[in-house]
């Protein structure tokens, strides 16, 4: 697939271009944004792992967007998948059954660890988190939920709750039903821990303690990312999950894995889970199941949960769930990601291209602290210094105090490549099937970009 | 636009709709279903107002899905935006500009009243909803928002606790800073009144009490649908939406107009508040902005309350706000209603066809008790006595006790026509451009299944 660059007249494309942003400033209200403040690039075109401005810019997307491009922008198999559906059927209700539909759910299940075997479709991740506390509240007969500092599960009400950044701050109500306990991340460990294994048993202590001072009958659910995505890859020591899981077995607890984000081959397998070999009782999921072509997301359901909506009806719903161009999109996604391998290209690329290149880069710049991921799932800990570990900028700076990463990701930019950042962190999260040319190519564009953070440590 | 019958073998089609149909009772989990009581009909294709199964029926869509194709089904202009749309960019991230998310935007804009001149897109109702709360409190500092009994606002959590019908019992969370109140609606008034006047003004004072207890400085907002959809299409009288814009500006509360169902076309207007020429602070909307041909929902937003997010950012956002599929078939299906003047159409059904042909029909069947709508939006309330009024089956009835609700919608899919039941009524809610002569044909077949309802009134 090679890239196109926007043809035409270069006066005429600024022209365009200028009049794109001149009506979204005028009209688009955007997420997560002072309106009054931003200033958006207009985008003309969209291919593979590049995508490309009005002025002749072209960019190496080592965002997938919002990491949910895993097989990378406008795959032929998946548009012309989508331009047939639209002529066959645009949309039908949820009632109805719908040869895209079941055809997209027995695929996702197909996959699914364990007997998750039902899915109920939504339009997104938040939607997905939505339903699965749902179904783990009414499954339990219990109200409260945990989760973990550190983690992204949306934007609508019982998701951001359960959210553990500073998004969530804003919209707090405190009376949730919500309980924030802490994850293992060695690098920066909660419980003082200085190995894995020791951070592992720690933090699965940590967790037994809180379930049995907040009441273990009281508790619904254990909502967790496989892999906590926004909030830095801190890929999970080995037993930790498997821990989790036991917990939750012992205390009647519903396992909700969150893999909006590490799903359909981010992490090199289908599911993050899999790695760990285990199997929650809810599995959240959007993004990737269909590269984000169309809106979806969606719970897959374990037997026993399901059973318990089989006489009693499942309380909970959306004008689009299982929409049949969304599905279709997600058909031909799978499909297409089983015949180009890319989902074991995403495990080949971390253990061999990214991982190897990203150790290299870190020995070399004293503002990486640490690096850690896997698949293409990667994360560049940015910090002032590597014995303090200080981070790059504090934790939710704005303004003047996050001017480090903001220069960074400038640099990034300009050089052509774009990144994904948040606090003092990058991440490496391109499509599952970038070329390893392609990879190369951005990992050489980071690896300069990183001498503009080299200047804010100590030892510059 | 000739509706077609699937074509083929009758028996491999019918072989084709089993399998579609076991695939989807093995991993489809449904919407507000009890999983293994349900039956759902496996639908083939679909064109304007019809659909069609695998077996040689087909169906006259009076429900519009779930009142969401305005357009009715895959109109090739629209349809050929999406494809268009995907050859040239399937999906961005919300952060860019990008030209045909800027022109629905604009496009919609255009349409709402005052100065709601920014759009924050959504995949669907739920999250419009959710965005618009938010934006509500944040706006005015406080916590509680005002909802109506007979309401339906989505099922995320903000929503579904908003939401005034018993889809809300199972999911609500009594401190999430919600407070319901009665809506005017005079054929079962909660006020005792006998006159639409009357209806009005206690209406008005009943909810002036309630934020006078509740405390004004309390509220951040009260929200409203325009004309209430699924809880019963009550066309409010004629001082009402003003009054509570005026009960509004005295508080300081956010007035929120959600317009998922009865916008873009439905009664006839763009937006149906503006029957009553009443601007709110922020209307939501989805459905038909874009027929649901791919998912999308959002909120306008007035001038003040963007403003007020101007240099704070605005702590809320999702994958896929303005997604660029889902806009290019807004700006074609806003397009294509103004080119074919849908919207009229809609006003001129409503005036000219059915509302007459429903006002006759009720004359003649016992078990209509009431008639009520406008434009494309039309609910007739079942009853076992016109002179009692009682409902056809109680409230929230399932089972024996909801058996001539059954009866009466069986009756209309095995005429070929399909309804929209809730409760103790059936909806007249076809897309805002079926032809007078398929209106009056769905018509004729209403007339007859409700034969099956006058069984259950008193006087059979
Ligand atoms: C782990 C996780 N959960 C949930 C969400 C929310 O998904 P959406 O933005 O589609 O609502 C995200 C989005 O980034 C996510 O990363
Ligand atoms: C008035 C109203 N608001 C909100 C919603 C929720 O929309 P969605 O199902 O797209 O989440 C609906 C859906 O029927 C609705 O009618």
């Amino acid at each position: 697939m090679t890239p196109h660059v926007t043809t035409g007249n270069p006066a005429d494309l600024a022209a365009t271009g200028a009049a794109v942003k001149a009506a979204d400033r005028a009209h688009v209200f955007h997420s997560w944004s002072a309106q009054a403040l931003i200033d958006p690039l207009a985008v003309a075109g969209a291919e593979g792992s590049y995508f490309w401005d009005y002025d002749g810019h072209r960019y190496l997307d080592f965002a997938s967007q919002l990491v949910n491009t895993n097989i990378g922008h406008q795959h032929p198999k998946v548009v012309a998948a989508i331009q047939e559906q639209a002529a066959r059927l645009c949309t039908l209700a949820p009632g109805f059954a719908v040869d895209v539909r079941s055809e997209a759910a027995r695929l996702i299940a197909e996959r699914t660890p364990g007997d998750l075997d039902k899915v109920f479709f939504t339009n997104g991740g938040a939607e997905a988190v939505e339903n699965a506390v749902r179904m783990a509240r009414l499954h339990t007969g219990r109200q409260k939920v945990l989760s973990t500092y550190r983690s992204y599960h949306g934007a609508t009400a019982a998701a951001i709750n359960l959210t553990g950044d500073p998004r969530r701050w804003p919209s707090d109500t405190a009376a949730a039903g919500v309980v924030h306990f802490w994850g293992p991340f060695l690098y920066r460990s909660p419980f003082h821990a200085t190995t894995e294994a020791e951070e592992c048993e720690r933090a699965l202590a940590h967790l037994a303690d809180t379930i049995a001072f907040e009441g273990p009958a009281t508790i619904a659910a254990i909502i967790l990312e496989s892999v906590p995505g926004t909030a830095g890859i801190m890929t999970p020591p080995a037993g930790y999950l498997a821990g989790v899981r036991e917990l939750c077995d012992r205390h009647g607890i519903v396992f909700v894995l969150d893999e909006v984000m590490s799903g359909f081959g981010r992490t090199g397998k289908w599911f993050a889970a899999q790695h760990w070999d285990v199997t929650p009782d809810l599995i959240t999921f959007a993004k990737g199941v269909n590269s984000g072509y169309v809106p979806l997301g969606g719970v897959a359901i374990s037997a026993a949960i399901a059973e318990t909506f089989a006489t009693r009806p499942y309380p909970g719903g959306l004008t689009y769930s299982g929409h049949p161009l969304a599905c279709a999109a997600a058909v031909a996604t799978i499909n297409t990601m089983e015949e180009e391998g890319v989902v074991e290209h995403a495990a080949h690329l971390g253990a061999n291209v990214i991982g190897p290149a990203l150790t290299e880069i870190a020995e070399r710049h004293p503002s990486v602290g640490e690096v850690r991921g896997l698949g293409a799932f990667w994360a560049l800990e940015l910090v002032r210094d590597k014995e303090t570990r200080e981070p790059l900028v504090p934790y939710n700076a704005a303004g003047a105090d996050n001017a480090p990463m903001a220069e960074f990701a400038a640099a990034c930019k300009a050089s052509g490549l774009w990144p994904f950042v948040n606090m003092n962190r990058t991440h490496v999260v391109p499509p599952c099937n970038i070329t390893e040319a392609e990879a190369k190519e951005g990992l050489a564009l980071l690896d300069e970009a990183l001498t503009v953070a080299d200047r804010h440590t100590t030892s510059a």
